[in-house]
């Protein structure tokens, strides 16, 4: 599918300190989640990585990835907005504890130190591409 | 997989009025996500859907599904707490209005009425059966 740009709304939506729900696709076939940071880069979406667990090794082998956040405000009839991206996952390697440690000060707080090891590993960062947004809001 | 009994404090968070991100695969076996609200029966997780959209499509083809919710409360570095469980879902026809307006005085606020309109259809009621329970927290 064709990447689909974000819009500023949607940018806002993906900034504003809200966890995403990471979903990727086990082998047999089956659905991952996992919960993470998320942020920007450019026109992708990234989320870091430090231990290569289950959800890199499934984009490895299927890069087809969604991702949803729950998002500030209500629709007219009262539920709450959220954001659905559905898109395709590139892994580069490297990067994560400097991903992580920016992504801490806004999920943890400013100043924090994050990874709160010492040497950490480089890990993976994550970078989706959007393909189709949808959920509850202008954006769906 | 076997279920998995749901303890109390996963029942806590299951009811807190925290959204599901309630995940499906495609007919392709790409993932498919909806934010929802949910409810218990008994064991089972339960969720309310007037349309019969993709979601219920998916899950007549394929009932592997998993959700995941954020939780109050954070672990000792810091991150939030999430809950996600994989399990089995079932549709069973009917009761979604009667399901959605219990939900509604939970998610939206008592006294709301919902849906909002006249001779809602009565749609699907999606049963999980938890088979495997993760995320951040007592729990995982």
């Amino acid at each position: 599918m064709a990447p689909t740009p974000l819009t500023p709304d949607v940018r806002a939506a993906l900034t504003a300190g809200r966890l995403g729900h990471l979903v990727t696709i086990n082998s047999d076939g089956s659905p991952q989640v996992t919960v993470v940071w998320v942020g920007l880069e450019g026109e992708d979406i990234v989320v870091g990585h430090m231990m290569g667990g289950r959800k890199v090794q499934n984009i490895a082998r299927d890069p087809r990835v969604a991702l949803s956040l729950e998002v500030e405000g209500t629709n007219p009839i009262g539920m709450q907005q959220s954001l659905v991206i559905n898109g395709t996952a590139r892994l580069v390697d490297g990067g994560a504890p400097e991903l992580l440690q920016r992504l801490a000060e806004v999920y943890i707080g400013p100043g924090v130190k994050f990874p709160p090891m010492h040497n950490p590993p480089a890990g993976h960062v994550i970078h989706i591409t959007a393909e189709r947004i949808g959920g509850v809001g202008p954006w769906a």
